[in-house]
């Protein structure tokens, strides 16, 4: 394994193994695993858990890290090819990547899209412009239509749980007061259909999945018995969910329009996860969030602070996923 | 030892032992004790001691820390509970604290209070919001009323220089161009009076610590022996004086209302610590200051740099003092 | 070794030793070597490659590191001896450094000088007033007129290529929207010219180096078998060149004039490094940039993707030649 970019890019026993080594080195630690080997952490986006997971990870098989934020610190970064680079960024990913990369033994990079071009960001234009660069161990922390990390981790989640290998997963879209990027609605939605799920995603009109991210799901869920549809029906989706994983996007029918965006959001303050969406759903539905969450706008309190929610497991499990990850990458099989 | 988050919360006893720990530390390094062993530390505010020191102790002991910065690199939280968040934190304290303390084996925080309210202040209503989300370790890198890090540091300084025991420790306001919190007086007060030493509050009227702070420092002068009163008398508080702390705060009689205060501290530009002011002090009368501190504004050039200041010392013991405190958290009596 | 501030603070040969050392260490890692020693880092302006590198670096020798940034999760500080502290800065660096010296084995800093005064920026004012105050093993991340560890790592990737010692060596200006220090070109100036090289200062009228730097450079030329000159005349410059290392430079006939510099600066848009350049160099002429470089306003994406670039190298071997540094100042001969 030299890349962790995408679940995709592996077969689902591959991605079954990764979280066996995962629950092995959370049962039985591995202190001095990755001893002398150098994480490098390249955010251009903010971060909580990302940042502190992996570093915690990585001190924990032994292993350092370091985190280079343009920006902040650190010099604002061109991705663009060919740019004639006389405005703010001062460096351009083509050299500023491999330099990095040439200080550690695997890089991991956060870079959202740009919410512009949709065609852009399910492309991963940008991502794949860094990615590129390099044939060292590399680690997506989030581009602009993938969370792999938040994948796996979520997906242990569900085993940890014993969420049925088959039970119901719906996606629901959550309220946010402005657009939020598509890579957790599409990874999450990738994962339980790659883990065999019967997922849905539930969200109101203007916010569908684009086709690509549907059908990539489904080529998925094809493979180990899942299935993947959409509904704006609240009801027909929640009714026997084995799992609620809340997240906000942004609108797809105005895709990088922001005021249209904004419009068409102004009248769904409704979709605010509640106690009494469960009603219908299995006795022991779980709410998952990838986190962050907006309390009492994406999800109200009495749901994340009652017994359904697992979102601080999910986050807890990222630590735990990314420690098997950093362990192939860097001591291999 | 399962938190440090006040010098009040532990006896006279226990605190004179974690700063024979600190001596044998620092005489005897044990640079694997804490090998394995992951620090979080939380900064909701600025910092340079607090954020060196502590990577730098952790360091010293074998074991390694991450940093996380809310609003540079990690999300804006909220801390309110029941909060509509449709502002710009995305990320609740509910979710962010626990969420990294299940990455780490002790967490620090840093939050001051809002200087809104004296009473929520004093109360420390926003870091009792964080510290009750968790059982784990925990270290109070500073909060609204309280820093016992640097009152610990300041008490192995006093140590140092042999300070008598019941000699006596002036805490003297002193001028800044605007109001700064009441931690650091509050527990330089208080760690005075539970060491047993004569302590005197010297500052200018509206400047008076609240009553709570006096009541808490005087409980702990009757156990250990001192005493604690308040003048704006300058002559009388310095004669025979053993130490000057120096340290800028708010008015107590405005608290919160920062055109009040400026109006009242305009006057007061006199408040800065000259060497003419230990003119009837004890012959080594010492200048303590927590740092950072605002030359010829607060102290001056003359008292800073000449042979009575102590302040490097006070700073050096940061690291010193903390390593014990992380030892006996992390490791154990 | 107690500092690492300037190559000239050096004899020829210990620089040669220490590039020796470089090559030993890149050939044989010593992982162990620093263990339980710590690094502080501490940036009064952005970093990439000195902020990565020197961490990697460290923790390659076993080694640990913080990272302080005034004015990002740390205080602005103030670096005027007698100042009046009622502004921005709430600290002194006659408080500050000997503090965070204090909690590390060594101290690395980066400031820049103020491009006010050519003098003073000279004269490094403001980085010999924090260097002063200390006496433990310190590291110059960049002042006003020098780069040291930027210097030994060119002169590695000189030495990687087999560049022949009495090569031709071109710094040539290079456009940029703006002023630039002067800290680079004054330091790959007298390296190149301290390794034995014909150095030949390309630059347009009004941006030739001050005399001070020419001389230290003629110093170390003479002492070695090289030459230093300076001219505006491009065909002359390249003609048989074996390096061109083009950086980018405020005018020095206007320093601290910014606006006087721009009109300068308007008309020299053609001063970007294209293949065309080359064209009567040495048939491996290489060409180097200390980085970061703007793409196309520089340095074209012809030369910096083409063969004859080693600014990659360049980069990388800033993380090899400073653990040859840090090696020295901490473990000693």
């Amino acid at each position: 394994m030299n890349r962790f970019l995408d679940l995709a890019d592996f077969e689902r026993d591959e991605i079954v193994a990764l979280l066996d080594l995962a629950r092995r080195l959370e049962a039985r630690p591995e202190p001095h695993a990755l001893a002398g080997k150098i994480l490098g952490l390249l955010f251009f986006n903010p971060s909580l858990r990302t940042l502190a997971s992996f570093q915690a990870g990585m001190a924990r098989l032994g292993g350092t890290s370091f985190v280079i934020t343009p920006g902040q610190g650190s010099y604002l970064m061109e991705t663009r090819l060919g740019a004639v680079m006389n405005g703010a960024a001062a460096e351009h990913v083509r050299e500023g990547i491999p330099v990095l990369a040439s200080y550690c033994d695997a890089l991991g990079i956060r870079a959202f899209g740009e919410a512009r071009s949709l065609a852009d960001d399910l492309g991963e234009t940008s991502f794949k412009a860094m990615t590129a660069l390099l044939d060292k161990p590399l680690i997506n922390l989030e581009s602009a239509a993938n969370h792999p990390c938040q994948a796996l981790a979520d997906w242990k989640t569900l085993d940890d749980y014993a969420v049925p290998r088959g039970g119901r997963f719906v996606l629901s879209w959550a309220y946010h007061p402005r657009a939020l990027p598509l890579a957790v609605p599409a990874a999450a939605t990738h994962m339980a259909a790659m883990r065999g799920m019967e997922v849905i995603v539930l969200r109101p009109e203007g916010f569908g999945l684009p086709a690509p991210l549907l059908e990539k799901a489904r080529r998925a869920a094809a493979a180990s018995g899942g299935s993947v549809r959409e509904t704006a029906d609240r009801d027909d989706a929640l009714a026997g969910a084995h799992v609620v994983y809340a997240k906000e996007w942004g609108s797809t029918a105005h895709y990088g329009d922001p005021e249209a965006d904004a419009r068409l959001r102004a009248a769904l303050t409704g979709w605010c996860v509640r106690e009494s969406w469960f009603a219908r759903a299995a006795p022991d539905c779980r709410l998952m969030h990838c986190l962050p969450v907006r309390r009492n706008t994406a999800v109200a309190d009495e749901v994340l602070d009652g017994p359904r929610s697992v979102v601080q497991r999910e986050a807890q499990n990222r630590m735990i996923a990314q420690m098997a990850v950093l362990y192939r990458l860097l001591k291999g099989a």
